[in-house]
Formats: C-alpha cells, sequence, structure tokens
C-alpha cells in the first residue's frame, strides 16, 4: 500500500505552506542571486565576519564557465542553492507556478554545467583549490553540499520528471561511489559533516540502486573506527604538502563535534554539533531500513532514547550549548544560552520520521508534532521574512545585547544569515509537510498527524482529514473506499491527551486498547467512514525532570501539541518574577488581533514580587507577591512584536 | 595620629600568614625560577596555549646581560616577579628570615641591572621588540608592569630600608613622567591595564613627591577623552609601520573592556574587565584623596555603589562573564558561568580600603571583610598550594567537563596557571592583612576588621586585639595609653551583626548611637581599658534582590563574615535539589577532623526532591521530598576534599 497523492487543506499549514511559497522562495531567491540587498546578522560576538552577500548562484555561474570571478561565501555555500531547489519541487506540488518552475529547471541546467564530467561539483573546492578535491573531507562539506544536491534532485524530479535532475545527482553519487569505499585506492572514509547518508538512501530509493545504499551503510559503518580517517588524511596532505583554510578549523579527528568519537554502534550518547549528530541519524535510520541492519536500528534507538530521554528541550529543540553548537550532558538544559538551531529541529523531524518508517510508534509521531508545532516552525516570522538560527527559551534583551555568551541569543529575528542554512531548511519542511501526516506500512495506514488534507492511496482508499488544529481537538477523518478493501487504519492518540479522548465511527463511540499509542481500527472498508477524533485540549501544566537543574521549581504550559510561554508584550518585565500556581487554571481566549494568525491565548491568575527592597542581598523573608494575570501565547508565535523578555518556564508559586 | 606597628596574634589568619610565608614564597620562587616542573592548568578552552615553565626570572637575567636565550613566557611575566617581591616584603615583617631577605636582595639588584638608564625596565618589550616601547600601551602591559615593581620596591623599602628598591622604583616612575604627560612631544595618554595609578599614588605618599601624584591624575583624567589615544597610537604605529603581537589581540580602543569608553567622571556603571576596573578605582580613590578632588571621589562614590548595589555576588565576587572577564549589567550575576576572579576580590579589597582611607565608613569595612573572609581566599586551597583563578558559586563537575562554556569554571584548584596574576595577587594580601584592620583619620582610630592584634600608635596607644574570630563572636579590645591621650575609638559594628550586638567598657555595657555603622568612643584614655564587643553570630539566611534573575527563590546561607555552601561531600549530588525552609533552623558543630582547619558546620532540616518518574517531561504534580539534613561548610572552605557539586543559593522549600 502506498500514498498516491496528499493534498494539504489545513488552514494553519496552508497559511505557512503560502508564506514559503509566496514569500520565502522568491526571497530566497534573490538573495542568492545577490538581487537584493539585505541586513545579514552576525550569530554571534565571536562567529566568522558577517558577509555581504550571498553569490551562491555566481559561484555556480562562475564554475559552469558563464562567468568570471572569484568564489565568495561560505565553504558550503552551494547547499543554500540546493535547498532552495528541493523547497521548489515540493512547493510545485501544492502551488504549480510554470514561471518559478522555469527558473528551477534553468537552475538545473547551471547546475549541469558546473558539475564536472566526472560528477563532481563543488563550486568553493572547484574555484579556489581544485587540486583539493575529497583531500580535507572532515572540514570541507563537498559531501554535505552534494548530498544537498541529491536531495534536491530526487524531489525535483519526483515532482517535475526532470530527468537532468535525477541525472545530475546519480552522476554526483558515482563520482562519490568511486572515490569511496573499500577498494584499494578509495578512500575509506566519511565526511566530517553528515549528509550524503541521508541523500545517497532518498537517491537509492528512488532509482532502485543498492550502489547508493552500500556506499551510505559503507560511510556509517566506517565513522569513528580506526585508524582515524580524518587524522590518516591529514599524514595524507602533510605528506603532499597540501594546506587548506580548514587547517585552523579542524577540531581533533576523533573529536564528537563531528561524531567521529567511536563508531556509531558503540556511541551511548548523542554528541558534538546536534545538526550533524541528527542528520547522521536520520541518515542511519533510513539505512537500516533499507538494510534490515538490526545493530544499526539498536544504535538509531538507543541514541534516540538517550535525546528525548535525556537532551531535548520541551519545545522540541537540541543541542544546549553554543560553543560547538552541540549537545552537552545528560539533563543539561539551560534555557537562555542554549543552541536549539532550527536546523536542528528540522534534523530531529527527519530522524523521528525515518524512525516511525522503521517501526511505528506513536512516540516518533508525538515527536514530529513537538518540532513541527513547536521548535521548527519558531524559527519563521509570522510574515515568514524574518528567521531564528537559536530558539531559546528565556531571552532578555539586555542579556543578549550586554553579555556577550549569551550575544547569540536574538532577539528578534534576521533578515538573513550569513551561514544561511536554518531559512531554507525550515522551508523544505513546511513544503513537504504533507510527508509527514501518514505513515504507510504493509496493509496499515498510520494517522500520524492531525494535519487537514486529502490524500489517496493506491488501493482505492481516500482519506479527508479536517478540524481546525492545533487550536481545537475535534478532528474528523473521512475514510472513502472505492472498492472495498481490508486495511488498517492507525490513529495516534497524542501522549498529552491519552488520559482523555473520544473516538467515533461513523457516531458510534469506541473503546479501544491503544497499540504503540495508535488505535488501530482494521476491517473492510467501504463506502464512506467517518471517524471522529476528540482530544482533551485542555491547557496543562508540565513540569521536567527534577535532574534538569535549569527548570527546578518551574512550569511549563502547553495545550494540545503546543508549548506556551510568556512575553513581556503582554505581562511586562522581569518575567522571572512571575509565579504559576500549580492549582491555577487557564481562561482561553480566542485572539484574532494580537498577531498575525487568530489564536489561542490562555490566562491564569499568578502572581508578581513585590520588590520591596532596594538592598542587593538582604535578610529572607517571605516574599510579598501581588495577584496578577498571566497571559501565554504560543511560543512558535513570540518574537512577533516589539522586542523584549520571554520565558517557556515559568516559577511555580508556593 | 599613625600606627607605628601591627602584630597579628589572630589563629585565624596566622594560619594564612604562615602558609604564605611557608608554602606560597618558596613555592612561587621554585616557579619563577623554572626550579620545579608543575601541572599547569589552562584558564578555559579557548584559552591561550598553556604554558610549559614560567621563565620570568630567567627573562630579567637575559634583559640584565646575565644569561642568554630568548624571551619566554606572557607578555606581562615581569609582574609574577614583583608581586613575589611585595609578598616577600610584607611576611618579612611578620616573619623575619635572612635567607629569604637574601634572596629578594639579590633579586633587586638583578632587577637593577635589568633596568635601562633611563629607568625603563619591561622584559617582553626590551627582548622582542625594542623598538615598540610605549607604542602600544593599550595591550602592551609596560605600565602595568612597572606599576607593579613600584609597588614591590616601595613596600621592600619600608620593610627593610634597602634604598636600591626605592630608587629602582623612582626611576621607573620618572621614565614614565619622560614619557607621558600634557607636555609637547610626550605621550598624552595611559595604559590599556590600569595599575601604574595605584603605584604612582603609593610611590607619592612614599617619597612625598608630587610629580607621581600628578603623573597619575594626568592618566586617569586623560582616559577616556578625545581623541582616542589608543586609536592615536594606532595611527602612529601604522605611519611609523609597526606591527606587533598586539594587533591581533587589541579590542576596540574605545572598549569598556579597558574603560575607555568615557571619561572616568562620565562612568555611571563599572564596566569591562572587572581587575582593570577596580585596580583603576583602586587609583583613582587614592589619588582623589591626594589631590582632594571631589568630581573624582564622587565618581569613585558612583562606580563603587554601582558594583556593590548592583554587580556582586554575596561573596564578594565581581565579574558576571568570562568573556572578557567582565562586567556584564545591573543585576546580572549568574552563579554557574561567572568570572569573579580572584585578583578581582583583592583588587575590590584595595578600593574599599583606599574608600575608607577617603571618607570612613561601615560599607567599606564591611566589604573589606566580606572579601577577606569569602571571594579572596576561596583562591587557595587549604593547604596553600592550589589555586583558584574563578570562585564560582555553583558548580557541577558535570557540566565544568561537558559543556565547553562552563570550562573556566574548574572543580579543584590548580597546582598553578600560565596567566599566574591571582595566587601572588591573594599571597600579597594576606601577607598584609595587618594594613586592613585600623584605619587612622585625624585623632580617630577606625577598627574596620576583627582579625586579633597587637598594635601601636605614634601617641603612645596600645591595642590588644583578640577573639576567635570568625567562628565566634566575643571580641576583646584592650586599649592602653603609656600617657593619658585623647582619641576616638570608632568600633565598627557589621551590618550584619547590628540588629544585636552589645558593647561593654571595664564591663560597663554600653548603648551608643553609631555614626556611619560605627560606635565612636572619644576620650581621653588612660591605663587600660578593656572594650568588649559581642557580635550576633547566629546563622542567617539571605535573599538577593529579585532582579537578581539567578537567585530568585532561592536562600543563601551566612554566619558572621561567612558565606556557607553545601558541598556534594557532605550533602550528596543533585545539590538543585535540595531545599532549605525558610523558617529552618540551624545547628552549629565545630569540626575539628573534616578540613585542614577546625571550623564552625551548620546543619539544618531540609528536604530532597524525590525523583518519582523516569520521563523529561510528565504532568505537573506537587513534588514529593524527603526530609534531609542540610550540611553548610563555609564558602572559603569549599573544594578541599573530592571534587564535587557546590551551591552557595539553596532553593527555598515551600
Ligand atoms: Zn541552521
Ligand atoms: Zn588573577
Amino acid at each position: 500500500m502506498k500514498i498516491t497523492s496528499t493534498k494539504i487543506t489545513d488552514k494553519f499549514w496552508q497559511n505557512y505552506r503560502q508564506l514559503v511559497k509566496e514569500e520565502l522562495i522568491p526571497y530566497q531567491w534573490s538573495v542568492i542571486n545577490d538581487e537584493i540587498s539585505v541586513n545579514i546578522q552576525r550569530e554571534n560576538a565571536n562567529s566568522l565576519d558577517a558577509v555581504e552577500k550571498s553569490h551562491a548562484i555566481q559561484n555556480l555561474k562562475i564554475a559552469a564557465g558563464l562567468a568570471t570571478g572569484e568564489f565568495y561565501g561560505f565553504w558550503f555555500q552551494d547547499s543554500d542553492v540546493y535547498k532552495w531547489l528541493e523547497t521548489v519541487a515540493y512547493a510545485l506540488r501544492y502551488a504549480p507556478d510554470t514561471d518559478l518552475q522555469q527558473k528551477a529547471d534553468d537552475l538545473i541546467q547551471l547546475i549541469a554545467q558546473a558539475q564536472q564530467p566526472d560528477g563532481y561539483l563543488d563550486t568553493y573546492i572547484q574555484l579556489t583549490t581544485p587540486q583539493n578535491k575529497f583531500k580535507h573531507v572532515s572540514f570541507s562539506h563537498e559531501l554535505y553540499c552534494m548530498g544537498h544536491y541529491i536531495e534536491a534532485g530526487v524531489a525535483y524530479y519526483q515532482t517535475t520528471g526532470n530527468q537532468t535532475a535525477l541525472d545530475i545527482a546519480v552522476k554526483m553519487a558515482t563520482c562519490l561511489d568511486n572515490h569511496f569505499g573499500p577498494e584499494v585506492g578509495k578512500l575509506h572514509g566519511y565526511p566530517g559533516h553528515p549528509e550524503i547518508e541521508l541523500a545517497l538512501a532518498k537517491l537509492a530509493d528512488v532509482t532502485g540502486d543498492t550502489r547508493f545504499t552500500n556506499l551510505a551503510k559503507y560511510m556509517i559503518d566506517m565513522r569513528g573506527t580506526t585508524p582515524n580517517f580524518f587524522a590518516e588524511q591529514t599524514k595524507t596532505r602533510q605528506a603532499e604538502n597540501i594546506t587548506d583554510m580548514f587547517d585552523n578549523m579542524d577540531p581533533d579527528p576523533q573529536a564528537k563535534y563531528f561524531q567521529n568519537q567511536a563508531p556509531v554502534r558503540e556511541m551511548k550518547t548523542a554528541e558534538g554539533h546536534a545538526v550533524r549528530m541528527t542528520y547522521l541519524l536520520t541518515g542511519m535510520a533510513h539505512i537500516a531500513r533499507q538494510t534490515h541492519d538490526q545493530s544499526l536500528i539498536e544504535a538509531c534507538q538507543r541514541l534516540w532514547n538517550n535525546i528525548t530521554d535525556r537532551r531535548m528541550y520541551i519545545t522540541g529543540g537540541i543541542g544546549s550549548t553554543v560553543s560547538g553548537e552541540a549537545f552537552t550532558y545528560d539533563y543539561d538544559l539551560p534555557n537562555d544560552t542554549m543552541y536549539a538551531e532550527t536546523c536542528a529541529s528540522c534534523a530531529m523531524t527527519f530522524f523521528a520520521k525515518q524512525m516511525q518508517e522503521l517501526t511505528p510508534d506513536r512516540k516518533y509521531a508525538d515527536l514530529m508534532e513537538r518540532e513541527l508545532f513547536n521548535g521548527t516552525i519558531s524559527g519563521m516570522s509570522l510574515d515568514g521574512k524574518h528567521f531564528f538560527y537559536v530558539n531559546p527559551l528565556s531571552v532578555d534583551p539586555v542579556a543578549s545585547a550586554n553579555d556577550p555568551t549569551k550575544s547569540h541569543v536574538k532577539v528578534q529575528r534576521a533578515d538573513w544569515f550569513g551561514c544561511a542554512c536554518c531559512p531554507p531548511n525550515l522551508a523544505r519542511l513546511v513544503a513537504s509537510v504533507d510527508q509527514y501526516i501518514y505513515t504507510v506500512k504493509d496493509d496499515t495506514i498510520y494517522v500520524d498527524q492531525f494535519i487537514g488534507n486529502h490524500t489517496t492511496f493506491d488501493n482505492g482508499l481516500t482519506i479527508d482529514q479536517s478540524g481546525n488544529y492545533p487550536w481545537q481537538g475535534n478532528i474528523t477523518l473521512k475514510v472513502t473506499a472505492t472498492q472495498p478493501s481490508q486495511s488498517t487504519l492507525a490513529i495516534r492518540i497524542p501522549t498529552w491527551s491519552q488520559p482523555n479522548y473520544q473516538l467515533a465511527i461513523n457516531g458510534v463511540a469506541q473503546s479501544i486498547e491503544l497499540n504503540n499509542g495508535y488505535a488501530k481500527i482494521s476491517q473492510v472498508w467501504s463506502g464512506t467512514t467517518e471517524l471522529t477524533l476528540t482530544l482533551d485540549m485542555s491547557a496543562r501544566k508540565t513540569q521536567a525532570d527534577p535532574k534538569v537543574t535549569a527548570d527546578i521549581g518551574k512550569l511549563a504550559v502547553e495545550r494540545g501539541p503546543l508549548v506556551y510561554c510568556l512575553e513581556q508584550a503582554d505581562n511586562g518585565s522581569q518575567l522571572p518574577q512571575l509565579a504559576l500556581p500549580l492549582t491555577a487554571s487557564f481562561i482561553e481566549k480566542t485572539d484574532e488581533n494580537s498577531l498575525a494568525i487568530p489564536f489561542v491565548r490562555l490566562q491564569a491568575e499568578g502572581t508578581r514580587i513585590k520588590e520591596d527592597s532596594d538592598a542587593l542581598y538582604s535578610t529572607a523573608t517571605v516574599r510579598s507577591v501581588e495577584a496578577t494575570e498571566l497571559n501565554f501565547i504560543p511560543y512558535f508565535a513570540w518574537a512577533n512584536r516589539t522586542a523584549g523578555e520571554m520565558e517557556v518556564w515559568v516559577a511555580k508559586q508556593g
């Protein structure tokens, strides 16, 4: 059984997808073509110099011999172009646009011209140090960029049938296969920034060519083994007197930073650069599925558990420190200094989807939901024009301005970034969010997400899902069978609603024992069956494991799939002085005016500390507090008004 | 009226001073002479490379023409030698030692030989870039090093009468006076690391030569004015094609980092590198006293208030961020990421003493006490052999090991540092702590500190102060007059004891209205008068202003002058899960065995969170807690056992 088409009809996601199509794609196109002057933000006080333009398309034109000039930008600048193309591929499925498609077709021609006869394509290397091809892959990003192209080429081919798009990808993968592998004379290695693994897995899916699966598996298997590949490459470069700009950047070749501290099957904890780790895991899970590799599956599960049980923010954010944009240690989840990169939440979504494809389980779909409704879309403003790299859970503009160690925690979204990985990553996720709604495994359709849609399956089933999620908890699934057909519909009951939900078939309430968190209905479907699911949308107070020092004595507020937060615009300043009683009840108000989209606001009676002394330190007393109304908005929507403080975790009163 | 001699008889401080004399001085001597191999710690993950040896004496020998070789070490390495010499100068006053004095005499000969005929001495510049003298004073530390020599030379001359020691200092200061000043052809500037200002003030005191006062005042007055001196020096270097190693280190010439953002009289807040700021303030206060400069006094008071009202830890620590080892913004006092350098607490003590000399007030003496009993001596282990650079208030060894942004927060004191500013700074403070006990102003003797001592005054008065401070609150002051003499004895009533203390004269209880926090007794003293002061040594619970986000919902425990803390060795791990009820009472226990010195331990009934769920996030509940005994030790004594967690601020129960 397979999905044959999905059309999203959901208001919440249609809005985001429209923003991607109408705002992000044209905007990013003008950025990568240097057609507009953008205000490019530095990541933090210590980051590389701000850049003035993208130059990404121009780099390709120079490489293609269609322009002259020098390479400009980050050494992974190509990937911006490819992520744009991938987003376009998905957007054309829901918003056909001949002009846009022509632009993409032309771009593919340009990419084909820039690609070398052997399939190699990396404009940084080609234009600056062509003698250094694959000589320094711990830091060069050649495989990262080609991986992003392969993803884009596959997606664009699938949407439009453009054969060149696929051919470029196959040539690239063939080039890599010619250079990497166990054979004598090939590089027995893998890249410093994982990405190619998941891309090769996708290419194998679409081409059926197991060479690509095998190559990705080889790279996964070799990672972290002895002799250390990165160290060997350094020896080779020294022997050949090759130096490059990466020599000063490259960490210890065995660094956790790029997951090279141990073979992946021996890793017990998620370590290093969070995006690298989760891209690697996405590829591992996909390859494990293609190869039925049980030890690789177990490695994925072990690292999944470590992240979701011990190293993840309630928003789905990962990467507890700016230093190396990395994981740190179990339960280290500081709210005001972390990284929680938008890309890392996107990558965690990709990883969750691959885990779900392996062995469907509510926990994977729950996490996709957490990411989709919180940690990913918080990366973009409601107008689709401004972006976060870092997604903090606690913000004080005075701190961001005056403490250099918090300079990466921005209080307003930027127009663009020199290192512009995040906006296009979020764009491609939003544009392909239809792929996260259902998982089909054998004869079972798993309803993973409550995003309104019309989907057809190859056995003649059609599902029309509707509702007003995430604001309301009533979801209707109209299942229509053109011919009677035996199959299973498995409906996720989100963990947060399991204590209280209703499921009815054609109006008849059902009581179904959950299986891995899913209510499974196995029957011969015929005609139209209407399933109605009612989830518990009561606002919830959530606590963290007390080993999370940062959250001791604090509460988070959630409603449905959404994490909420306090903003200064609604609650005044000094948010850490506010407290929420454990017993507080919430008033829900639909707010049509405060933000660009209508949303459900939550109000509760709380307290504010009265500052009754000017002394920095004084004899401890029972703090006087005054009653105050606390006003929560969805986390994803924060920072869409005047810059101010924000807190996800609020003090527990009493 | 003047002090003619002070001999410390106090057990607590005799121990520290003995450690300085018997451990630190010989140890540091062997370090600066490269006679022992020490384990030198890197400051943090991003710091300059670790160094292998000191080479400081060798640099002087090479500069003196007595050895050959190259300069090695930091460009301010000379200052290590001078701080050693200054410590020796003070130590010889309480522990005469002919061998040590001979070593110091020989060292002074060496320094005299290394000094150039015009008085200049900086081995880094002399041995590496002699053409660059005073060409890059924003970062060069030439004036910093000479300032440290001047302090040492003055102290050694005062102790031993060694005229060469003073002559070198006068020659240096004369050299600086020849190069800096308002006259045409001189540099209209000031150094990037203040220190020379306070040194010149000391030299002016001992020589009576107002040239030195005027030069220091000139540097203070010029700082932060337009045109920017550091920027002008950069232009000059560029015009003269001079480059040096500082070109890549030097921040913005107007940076707050070295207090060059505005003229000092316009500064409203303490900014930048905390040690630079407080050395500058120490010099400002001293020069303001020498010149009766009212606007400078007001600047000192304004910045004093800003630091002590808004930017200081309860331990006296200052410098809220590792980035620039700097102040950040009002009420930003994170407990686990700050700097709170030992040197900064020493410098704050120097500043407090100068403010006290200007206008005696309990607040200055209170702060000296806070620094002396907490934030300074925490920098040294109880065996006198290990040192902290950073003095945190919250420590988790797992965090220090796994979060690079906390890598500067050490859990155990190091043998030594490549940049070894702190240990000798603390050594010279401890060796001169007798200078902090009394302040004499006109006919008033202010009893600032309760450190047992025998002190004589030039009017024939003698004070014998005794007690068992900081452990017990009974202090006896035996005042003996060899001839009847009218004067005032002003006894500090610490702010923390003001609600409850007793003062008796010859056994007769007194009730004296306090004046600026002092109980003043003006009389003709004759024979022996016994004053007995009884301070309230009950353990106290202290809260921070709720604008200090890091301390909301938390309590600190203090007793007498001491801040207390929880250590893992006494309380198990997961210290943030412990809580202290506001109503808890303390049991005091004298502990003779746990540490190298006897101390008063504080115990209270508290609670520990029961971890009853393994979920990272779960529905909020009333936390189950179990009763547990909380066991507090003095903060200064932390990290003298197995490495573990430590917390000064403990959660308030309920
Ligand atoms: Zn990113
Ligand atoms: Zn220091």
